[in-house]
């Protein structure tokens, strides 16, 4: 089943740190396939969020030649949402509170959205 | 004069790395306040996609509760778009190529962000 394929990919992350509060697997038009929401996000609203900022992420690249674009990071003094291509048709997408490292964020959720995109050919 | 305060601030910003392509000191409506762009990217391109992934990270972080927006990053396959804030009117936008190490970029543009900050009291 590919629906437990990604939340046991999500699961594995949400556990890589504990600064990671929350991750979801969101397809191009901000609909979710997969979450793990411990901490009460609204599903819809990291949703919606999510496909607008992609989607004007990935003008941005084009408009200012940064070629394809691959991942969107909001940093905010209460922590980060980083947003990743997993796939052409789902993003992933991963809420980390302030304490977390980026270096290692940005390894764990780069092997996980390759994981993610092996399961949705 | 303040013009000149900011160019000085954004040459010597453009000379800590030969991955910074070009950076920009741009009004949270979109205006250009001061430029060095050497690469013959578009002023007024870069300017209105800052203040469009600005507004939006701005809302993002808050309706993912991450308290109140500091940077955006875009990553593309051909380099990054760096957005810091500056000052509560300005924004430094930075971009840089695919060999740019971000954790140099994000030093150095925090580093001129405060500067920038001070200039525009």
């Amino acid at each position: 089943m590919r629906a437990e394929m990604l939340t046991s990919i999500l699961r594995n992350l949400n556990g890589t740190s504990a600064d990671i509060e929350a991750c979801a697997v969101i397809s191009i038009d901000g609909l979710m396939m997969a979450a793990q929401m411990p901490h009460g996000l609204d599903e819809d609203r990291v949703g919606a969020m999510s496909a607008a900022m992609l989607s004007l992420g990935e003008r941005t690249a084009k408009e200012l030649a940064r070629g394809v674009m691959e991942q969107v990071l909001v940093k905010g003094d209460k922590g980060y949402i980083l947003m990743t291509n997993a796939s052409k048709d789902a993003v992933l997408t991963v809420v980390a509170n302030a304490n977390a490292r980026l270096g290692l964020i940005f390894f764990d959720v780069r092997k996980a959205a390759d994981e993610i995109g092996k399961v949705l050919v």
